[in-house]
């Protein structure tokens, strides 16, 4: 059969379901009458309730519905997402589960945290849980943050690649301007380099600035666009077009870029376990999880990923929704490299994550519970951002134990099967 | 200057605040005592307290922390998360915002959608819904889903180059048997196809799944574990090791694999819009979003992105959030191209997204303000999975219409400013 | 300072030897006259005379120049290349060394093989001798081809996305005659599979062939072209365009369509070295190796390389120019999986090689010293090429061992400063 | 059918060929005696005869082979060819074509240039030709080297994070001498800059040079070894091993480290044609060459490719192996971006290449055939490296824009079937 079977069956699935015409009577743009929700900035509990009038003579919504989904705040004050949310309509609550302590002796973090993770997947909590059991038995995970510099990417439309050439010089020769100017915007955010792309008339200049304890997302943004209207006030190459984001960058999405030079944060984390935490904390050897971790480094290969990992996504979603991130900003973040080697009868394990995107004040970190996820690790607030980056790395180290180790002892089937049976 | 400024700012910022010693003292391991959380699968009312009793103690967390995190649920019935968290302490409270009524002419959705959007970053919903109002606007968006299938892909670790090749030899030989058993499992998972993928002696099975209407992650791992079960009972071909996954699969990771094969749903979606749309709703003209278009394609290559788009991230993390989906796949999902063209004086824009992982059954789509996220779309319950993998699909594609356009338009910036300034 | 020390450097370099109105003047389009030497396919003596002529009035070029190029053929004979060059003037002989005997015990080679490889660089024929030494002396490499077929993808622009899913659904209906059709253009080319790939209107077809004992990318274009020639003809859903290739294929080029599925030949080779051989012919121990080899492997993951190898590139550059292969593949042949891992104290390596583009037959191989290089090998003529692509991974393998061991042993810099003295 | 096709043939394939024990014994090691060809560093009349007399009694090669392979160099001076070559037996000819003039109007190279293309595939030369009279008949290409640096990557082991940090803090302090020491090795050679890659306690250090005119990869190699033997004499932190490369340099392979930073040399080339130059020099039109342009994008992001160009190996290969550069280094040249675009009624087409490695210096360019090649570019010898760069991409860009307007027009089958008819 020369044509693969999942081909066939799709358009016969579809066959048996239409016939040609109503398909595309079906598919094709309809200009039937509608009415737009008004979009809403301030929330009021009429604006609120005005939504749901119109949801729930629109969809299957009912009243259930509508307590659920306010069920997660005050009902006196839905001002307080203000700033973090447009059109409201109240909160999707998400079950956090605990695992700790988890002890991490590094540059920044240090002492014994307690990491909430918010998440709807059966067993993730349980084994992030057994992997920060092991790796606190085993005296706790070394950290270091390493590198920091979120990235905004501009770009620019010149006539010609000399003008590009020229472009450069005039960057180059009023860096210093460009500097303070960027700077003037903010309190926090410091413009560490400007890395000039060219790709004939079109510049990229890679902006990376630190961000005080802010993600820092918008800051950049912010301080970028201000770097670009000078150089349009005053630069004599002419300018076709210009762009505050030339999708360089890497925001919201994984890039080789950002694995190679990071973005955000990168952090670093270790620990040596025993053979004896091993075989106790988590009923295999260390030459079983040697084993695997040989097949698992061939397959991130052989399937094209960026870096070598497990499952990093699993620990930032379920941190970065609990303490108030970005959770877009996984998209960015799960990638990078987990080794595990043997250090004569134990077993080194690291990860390396160059793009972690987490800050300890701004976006979602004020809200109620998102704050309440913060002090729970005792990292709301100014100065804790580096540590809140290098918990985010021990916690995704605890996780590549955990799930290395059930899948070289044949666990991992029976844990999801197990957890999962309550639903 | 031959080292890059970055390094030495950070050398010197450790040296700035450590001396060594004290520094080697401190990242070293240490064997103090601790007491870890026990374990909890079923929540109970004294669970929680328990808990909150030792992080009050342990951290800087108040009681206002806990009331925040126990909001979002009624305290009598904490049970409503099991199976589907462990540990559990609490909600975190994710504000949604609603955009719409987005049009969908597609194959399986059809009609006027409300989509709930959880995420606490301003300016968000905002985008996405001018970008509804603009694909509405303009007739809908067609969508269509091409491809359907789960992977799980088990490693076989064989004796030897020549074990390999009889190894698949007996798969082949046995496929039918093969698929009966992993398939007796499941009443929704269908098999349709194993690839053996063999690096000298190591296998990996690429086995695909449809899975009805349920993302199907737990589902493929259950019903591979059973035919890898039959493969170690029945194969005269010696086995070294097996593993349920050879980290091959692209779960919960970005890999060109998903990008070239597709993993999960694969989704297309499309929309023109005349440049009448894109003036009035978008403020920019349809030459201005073509040329930011080509920048944008062009960066995307430049900085090693998988595939080409804006942040189809945003889209997904806010509508899984909502809806009960598994939050970590967005690293998986959030890959694929979108596309902008003209077509005479209109705008042709379409996203084709290959790894959309979505059900309108299992996972967290039970829990109660998800399962209204899910009402609200009329998407919850069996038969609606192809749908909402399509909404999936449109709400991505509005929200590339509109960060395009606010790009093109100079607007970017502005917008994000304004709409965070609440904060 | 904010600009890296490159840009600043290269900015200034430019400006110390240009003013800016005389490098305008020189990067503008000029219109001044010039003759193109005229287009030759069927070389003649007098060809070759008209051309240096010219060439000689136009350059430095002198007549040792000239005479160098004309040594490598019989003068009254050139048209012996006719069909494999235009526009020829003469040739550029590059020098050949021979390794082996290379023993292989494989499933289409086997016996001992002196592998001829033309390179100009020192060092290489050296270390990839000792490669095959080694690997002689561990009793021999075992090969095998695991899969054959090389791609041609052309891709159809179709109205939209309904019309793609009409045109994919044609061709499944008609794949039967498609496929008599495109192999009644060849006696060896067989069609394997045509899988659709869909991005909302536009489809690739991803058609695989096999194509006996020659390279086959000609072959496939022809067979291919064929097949859409019918497709147009008959197919009922309207075709805006349709393109001989999408740029899908990866002809030419490293992909992960490549590496994942697999394009022209994949081998897999293997040896086991005990600890005994890798002392006394690598002078280095399997301690060593392998501990390198976990940094190597390291060094690919970060750098973000297809897979992960050491010099791939340099055994096949050098067998393919020496056989008469299209050295312009080893763009997307020079990719896959090269690994070390401990079996006991002895050292199991292997690669495995996706994308092996070699023809017994066909392009360059009727040359006269490039079938001498065949002949070398015993491998010209039909039923030799899955014998000749294991030899290519074999020598590869070799290539592995050997910069491995000279990397471990801190021998790498002094062998090519030794070897490259001569100059 | 639930196993691929290719996959069920293959094993059917081999099933037809062997039983399963004559194939295990097949495949085994064996321990026949063999001996190996002495290798020769200083070929003479001698050692080549003794070669030749050992190959024709173990291969079907004859008389005639022997005389082809001695007739591209003076038999009484095979001497000439140390230094490039190991176990020496005589040349291959690669058949060298010439197009041109081809008019560069570029920041090094500046003139009409005729350029030697080697290869045995035929249409290459044909095709490379007519973009060549197309850019030159356009006022001919500008270009500017962009970027110069080639990367040499040691890696060091360290014994903890810790120290990997500390280590760090030593080459920052020290980076002086580093520079002065490995610039002590080299005339040419300069270091650029070290940038430490730290992956927990590993330490890549990514040395940067520019390398006067040389390629200059064994420069680097050694300047890099007398910088890493200093930094193990000196340095304070413990160095468990290290190695003069780590993997990391994407030296002879494609790596997005090379596509992001550039290695070798970065060239960017740009040409616009007239719709008039388009239709009577190419047979297509502005319009359609847009179109398929398009296509063109979409196909390379779809199928993992690293930037989006058609076929740079072609031109990169033929036009290295004429000058004697490297031709195993086409793995990591032939990567980058073709761009094509719309302005006005004309075709603005640019190749920025980031990875050309070429010297007109070193390595095979002294040898005889080899010189005249770079003679007839008039680019041998010292001051020339840059200009031949240039070279190199506008060659190139040829080559896109030729084979772009062959797809868009339909000429592609059939110039290639018309050009290999002769064989």
């Amino acid at each position: 059969m020369t044509i693969p079977n999942h081909v066939r069956k799709m358009v016969q699935s579809v066959r048996d379901k239409f016939e040609l015409k109503p398909l595309q009577d079906r598919m094709l743009p309809s200009d039937d009458d509608f009415t737009t929700l008004r979009p809403v900035r301030k929330t009021t509990q009429a604006s609120i309730a005005k939504y749901w009038a119109r949801l729930m003579s629109d969809s299957p919504a009912t009243d259930a519905d509508k307590a659920a989904m306010l069920s997660g705040f005050d009902a006196d004050t839905p001002d307080v997402f203000n700033g973090n949310i447009e059109n409201f309509i109240g909160t999707v609550n998400v079950p956090v589960g605990i695992i700790g302590p988890l002890r991490i002796n590094g540059l920044n973090a240090h002492g014994d945290y307690h990491v909430p993770m918010a998440t709807t997947e059966a067993a993730l909590v349980a084994s992030y849980a057994r992997g920060a059991y092991a790796a606190t038995k085993a005296g706790g995970i070394s950290t270091a943050m390493l590198y920091e510099g979120v990235i905004r990417s501009p770009a620019f439309v010149l006539g010609s690649l000399l003008d590009s050439g020229r472009f450069v010089e005039w960057i180059v020769n009023n860096v210093d301007d460009l500097k303070v100017e960027s700077e003037s915007t903010t309190r926090y955010g410091k413009l560490s380099s400007i890395e000039p792309m060219v790709d004939n008339n079109v510049v990229f200049l890679v902006c990376r600035y630190t961000t005080g304890d802010a993600a820092g997302q918008n800051m950049v943004t912010i301080a970028t666009d201000a770097l670009c209207r000078m150089i349009v006030d005053r630069c004599d190459v002419p300018i076709a077009h210009w762009y505050i984001e030339g999708n360089f960058s890497g925001d919201k999405k994984a890039s080789f870029l950002g694995l190679v030079t990071g973005r955000g944060r990168k952090v670093s984390a270790s620990v040596t376990l025993s053979d004896e935490v091993v075989e106790k904390a988590l009923g295999t050897t260390v030459k079983d999880m040697l084993a695997y971790g040989q097949v698992a480094n061939l397959g991130s290969h052989l399937s094209g990923q960026m870096g070598a990992q497990a499952h990093f996504a699993n620990g930032l979603a379920a941190l970065y929704i609990a303490t108030g991130q970005d959770a877009a900003c996984v998209a960015e973040s799960a990638m990078g490299i987990t080794r595990m080697e043997p250090r004569g009868d134990d077993l080194f394990c690291s990860v390396t994550m160059p793009n972690i995107l987490v800050g300890s004040v701004g976006g979602g970190t004020g809200l109620p519970s998102q704050s309440a996820g913060l002090n729970v690790l005792g990292l709301k607030g100014e100065g804790k951002a580096a540590a809140l980056a290098e918990v985010a790395a021990a916690t995704c180290l605890c996780g590549e134990i955990s799930i290395v180790a059930a899948i070289a002892a044949g666990d991992f089937t029976r844990a999801h099967e197990s957890l999962a049976r309550h639903r």
